[in-house]
């Protein structure tokens, strides 16, 4: 790219919108480093995730719905945290200058920016294949970051929100032989596409269980998949904790309950991916304050089962005996990569 | 990707040489996000560049050359705001699991890592067309970052170690017609790969200037278009800086002078990027404690001109007319997306 052309990239990334101040920000973009200054008593979390067209996102996808979802996943992160967003990085890389793209690219972002008080602090922007780069950083009162080790057993597994219909949206929006979205419903179309592109940082819920979850983490690779996460971190030297979870108590939303085949509602929602809900372990004297913390968030908080002694996760069915998970997490657009 | 193959790359990743303890680092990689806790009085500094292939850096580059590379590249960021290196995360996008390439790139990471203290915190990696993109973390006594702000006329500049020895790589590195490497003695082909890819960061350079230097950066592309940046950000109401730079000052390698025609020289080192020298700007005041300073760490520290009062970079030549440049930046592999 000739050097006329990145300017006119870093237009589209020096508005007010994407670049404001926060306490702990001392230099935002423009110089060699960005800076911070951490409030007293604070830690710094962050985490990087990279989205990658034909990988991550079909080629084609909207611009503005493409970035929200990008910094969206990314805040996931610092929500499993129980981090309040501070700001982010940006490596973007573009196969040319489209100011269509930009437009689009750069709204969606200062969108999501705005809403979750997240600015944009600096990065790198090349020629390249499109991709997307985010590293988010957030800030947590000092030893109350919730982790993935932690869980013990009899402690209650929950989750926030619904489980699958990111894994329903996508054959819809990749147009999959039998997933035709123009059969559906205006209402039906608007759930999948925000399902998948608008995934919501479950950043509130995540401060608000600071110090009453024992583990959490958020669901990217599917449920089952996750969970195995929280009990493997928290294997110890004489307990290797293992999961039931009971069937009847999965949450899906109205629509994945209408579109998906009875037979495939649990595989696609414990095993799909892309949720972005927040699976948190709580201790039982933990419970009632917890619930009652996400209640107080107008946030569906569903208890789906417990941490128990036996390794290995289990489904308990309407007969009431457990039998290990009958499948695995799958993946989009073949791929697994993010955490 | 299958789950295996992510495993596989995660063993790469999780040697004890990339991740390691340092003052600051509460949390490395595995759990949602790394944790850092700045010690009282300090400052984090933060940036992030990508390297995608065919855009910077030729297709089959040596992995471990490649990491060492990309690391160090993104550490001359931190060097520049006299930051000392504390961390980095990853974001590595691969087009295959290919064992040989991961050990050599790990290895290569970890190398640099332990020379710099420097330890991996945390990433991603992915599918996709190979690219690396990194976020270097360091920390700064709070108010005493080098910035691009700060130069006033009659500061004198400077530059570390010695210009356009990059520039002179590429052509070689990329077999171009006129430009063979197997013709150059080994002592040659070996300066100009490591010219390209073990850039030197001037970490230690940077911290010792704190409190000497007015304005730094480090030139990635190429002094006249980098040293124009300092101008600009130092710009205010009453003032537009310029800069004069004398001709016969600006530093060259032996190599260079040997085998780069005269007439091309000073193109080549001013206009050439990569070379990841800092450029200070120094108020006299300071100049004598800086050249001491720089000369105890051995590192050549040469005074190639003068913040002046008008705008624009002049070349000052053997007759002593200052002139416009002749020239401006040039890009390797296209592309000037690095700053």
């Amino acid at each position: 790219m000739a050097l006329a052309e990145f300017e006119l990239i870093r237009q589209y990334f020096t508005t007010a919108g994407l670049t404001f101040a926060r306490p702990g920000i001392v230099l935002g973009p423009g110089d060699d480093c960005a800076l911070l200054e951490l409030p007293a008593g604070t830690q710094l979390a962050m985490s990087m995730d990279t989205l990658n067209q034909d990988v991550h996102f079909p080629a084609g996808a909207d611009a503005a719905e493409l970035a929200q979802r990008c910094l969206r996943v990314n805040l996931s992160d610092l929500a499993a945290m129980g981090a309040e967003p501070l700001g982010f990085t940006l490596a973007l890389s573009l196969p040319a200058v489209d100011e269509h793209w930009l437009q689009g690219f750069s709204e969606g972002l200062a969108t999501c920016a705005a809403q979750y008080q997240c600015s944009l602090l600096g990065g790198d922007t090349t020629r390249g294949p499109l991709a997307i780069t985010i590293q988010v950083h957030g800030l947590v009162p000092a030893g109350q970051a919730l982790r993935r080790a932690g869980a013990s057993v009899g402690d209650a597994i929950y989750v926030t929100g619904t489980l699958g219909d990111a894994a329903l949206a996508v054959p819809y929006l990749t147009q999959q032989p039998g997933f035709d979205m123009t059969a559906l419903s205006a209402a039906d179309r608007a759930s999948l596409q925000a399902a998948f592109y608008q995934p919501v940082p479950r950043t509130e819920a995540g401060i608000a269980l600071r110090g009453l979850a024992s583990a959490a983490l958020d669901i990217s690779d599917g449920l089952a998949s996750d969970l195995n996460h929280i009990l493997q971190a928290s294997t110890g030297p004489n307990v290797t904790p293992g999961a039931i979870i009971e069937s009847a108590r999965v949450p899906v939303s109205d629509v994945f309950a209408r579109l998906v085949p009875d037979a495939e509602q649990l595989p696609m929602a414990l095993g799909g991916g892309d949720d972005y809900e927040l699976c948190v372990t709580v201790p039982p004297q933990h419970e009632a304050q917890a619930q009652a913390a996400l209640q107080a968030l107008g946030l569906k908080f569903t208890r789906i089962g417990e941490v128990v002694a036996s390794s290995g996760i289990m489904l308990r069915g309407s007969d009431g005996d457990p039998r290990p998970l009958p499948f695995s997490g799958y993946r989009h657009f073949g791929d697994n990569g993010n955490e």
